[in-house]
């Protein structure tokens, strides 16, 4: 009699029987994992280096429970609209741990934040400076706010990703007078209480000579302001960008599914923290300021590889020269690859101790080429029916997600030892239907 | 007194006043187009051409009222997944004049086909040939078939949405044994009448010779089977992918914002049909067959000029080199320009008499450095509050759309003579925490 194949876990539990319970697609977040990089968050930052915050870039993944284990993890949250904000709210998130984002917040959302009591507002640029000082003057609500600058910097990575460089739509130049003119303008307004700045040079950085050189060049922005202004700034955000790469770190997990699977997983937050905050330290010597409390916003670090998406297998197809593997999701529950040519690593899940028979492609369920999850991967033998995992999806998939070919969006389930919990249903065809009416006169 | 400025208007709606109605960004669909559009299709292939059908392939814009609408423009319907299919079958399409696509179909999906009596399964590989004869030997039902081919031809177009190559996840190629013994299988399989054969070569194409090619590629297979196989086909469907550009057909319009902004509208679809038939005819006659029934599948030819985006300036930011204008939507509602570098037009609807003051970027409210909507366009003199429409959104926007950065889907309105109906809802805030749950252990 032949054994059971062993099958992949996922926060201790079995990974076909996830499929099994909840259904595929099916979007699985670790909560262990995401809490260990909350761990190291506090390790490598905040319990290092004194006078520091870090806010979880929640655009990167958002639910209730997502903001209830930030909370607990004792991090603050990053918004950048109305949503998020309503979301964290919803989730009894502490208002003064949330700081919002947006290069076009709209006037609906400065008053909830203002209303809400929000942390931070970080402020993007002159016209909404304007806006968010009339509106905390009629409010009578003060806004400690953040200036968000674009220090000029390119790092490499995909140019839809890249924020910071100069003639970016986010932020304000850090040469020039309109900075200097904005900070001017914060300082007379009694409603606002101008911290200091923040900048984010992009997404996706696994080297930190970029973030050295912005920080290197927000601290000449603060000895510049001190000097002709006054002003000093008590704070800085230095943003996030932290790359991970296409698979988990299974070192301290005994789940890899195969110990031939290369090692490809976050860079350690330190390589970028401490970097930052030496050249910080040894510029604000250098320039003779006390240096400033330091925040940083990770996102995608945190909760890309706590996520797999579970998707079975519809359908082979060999052709000469291409396998084609179908299954039952793909870019509406993530459309990175097609956005960002984002490259993924998966196994089948049912077969993780079975040799590699082929090279075959992962082709996404939608009726459009780009639809394809994974290039050319060594697989067992795949047969309909079998599920197939796809690693590192937990940033910037669920978020991203759409009702593209009117496929309902997968649910979300949360694993920990052995249990799962669901914490975003899946939706249904009805639920497609939501909203949608026919005209009485075309009856 | 200054006399107001014109608005634009939109369906002889004043955009403006949808805005302020309906609020922003909205989708607005303009029913007289998309009826103008069908009736094209009418006029132009099927009174024109005996034996035709035209199905309208869904996945561009469905909604109730819309499949409504191609119901009784007498139009088929094109749906590639279960999800479509259940909202053709709640605005009570008929389902003989359905036909399902997809390159992974589930066993739900095929059994939901069978169950309705779809007019055709357009079966795209082996694997999907024997499931469903399978379920149709289980169940007792008829399944009228054709099979996809890849006809192996390149148009120029960009790589994400050519879907006709060989090697392409699509379709079975249009040469080899692969294609010959799927034909075998189906005409051996009780449960499947095979009636043809279908390919779609790509989408936003601009000139019909890839079409030619694949026309004679496809009668030299017919030509082929018939001689191998003694199999006629009965049927021929052409697909779509007739190409739309940047601006809507304002030439029987007297509401064109501007009279120097370019035509750059549809191709006609004669240009295509016309040449497909020819060809076909020439081919069918020199080969000995008689000439098929021919369908075609419009999908953004129909839609996409119909509609246009509103939405409301939040922001000015004039940098060194460029100006950004931040609207209140973009990536979430319009993926397209991250998506192929789709690039769009748009005007200021409460200023469209205005003379161009400046060049601007109008830049989207994601936290994204791709959520760019249109780059480099003249303006007017452009204020916060402004309501920017951008043309040519009807097709594969709202049916595109995700909530990334939790904002909530717009509205879809349709106008007609004036008159605006709802006929999706604009999501809330809590629409976004439908289904979201914290698990009790973490309460």
């Amino acid at each position: 009699m032949a054994l059971p194949l062993p099958h992949l876990l996922w926060g201790n539990a079995d990974c076909v029987e996830l499929a099994r319970t909840f259904g595929t697609p099916l979007y699985v977040m670790d909560e262990s994992m995401i809490r260990a990089r909350c761990a190291e968050v506090r390790s490598a930052f905040l319990e290092k280096w004194p006078a520091t915050t870090a806010c979880y870039a929640s655009k990167a993944f958002l639910t209730k429970t997502m903001a209830r284990m930030v909370c607990q993890e004792g991090l603050g949250l990053d918004v950048v609209s109305g949503g998020e904000l309503h979301t964290a709210l919803a989730a009894d998130f502490p208002p003064s741990r949330i700081e919002l984002h947006g290069n076009a917040k709209s006037e609906r959302e400065l008053r909830a934040a203002l209303s809400a009591g929000v942390g931070r507002v970080i402020v993007d640029g002159v016209m909404e400076l304007e806006l968010l000082a009339a509106l905390a003057a009629e409010t009578g609500r003060k806004a400690d706010i953040l200036i968000r600058v674009a220090p000029g910097v390119n790092p490499h990575t995909h140019a839809h990703i890249v924020t910071g460089h100069t003639g970016s739509k986010f932020g304000l130049p850090i040469e020039g007078e309109l900075l200097e003119s904005a900070v001017k303008f914060a300082l007379a307004s009694p409603g606002l209480a101008l911290k200091g700045f923040h900048f984010h040079i992009g997404s996706q950085i696994f080297e930190n000579s970029s973030h050295v050189e912005a920080v290197g060049r927000i601290a000449a922005l603060a000895a510049r302001l001190k000097t002709r202004l006054g002003f000093e700034a008590e704070e800085l955000n230095l943003g996030g960008g932290f790359g991970v790469g296409k698979l988990p770190d299974f070192s301290h997990s005994p789940h890899s599914p195969d110990k031939n699977v290369p090692s490809e997983s976050h860079v350690p937050l330190h390589l970028f923290t401490d970097a930052m905050m030496e050249a910080l330290t040894r510029e604000c010597r250098a320039r003779g300021l006390a240096r400033p409390a330091v925040a940083i916003e990770p996102g995608r670090w945190i909760v890309a590889e706590a996520g797999i998406t579970l998707y079975a297998v519809e359908t082979i197809k060999r052709l000469p020269g291409v396998t084609y593997v179908g299954v039952d999701g793909g870019m509406p529950d993530n459309p990175r690859p097609s956005l960002y040519q984002a490259a993924y690593e998966g196994v089948v899940a049912n077969k993780i101790s079975a040799p590699a028979a082929e090279k075959a492609t992962i082709a996404g369920k939608c009726c459009e080429t780009g639809d394809i999850l994974v290039e050319s991967i060594a697989l067992p033998p795949v047969e309909r029916g079998d599920i197939v995992a796809i690693f590192n999806t937990g940033a910037y998939n669920f978020s991203m997600a759409s009702n593209y070919n009117r496929l309902p969006r997968p649910a979300v389930v949360l694993v920990k030892d052995g249990r799962a919990d669901v914490v975003v249903a899946r939706q249904t065809h009805d639920d497609l239907l939501r909203g949608d009416a026919i005209p009485d006169r075309m009856r």
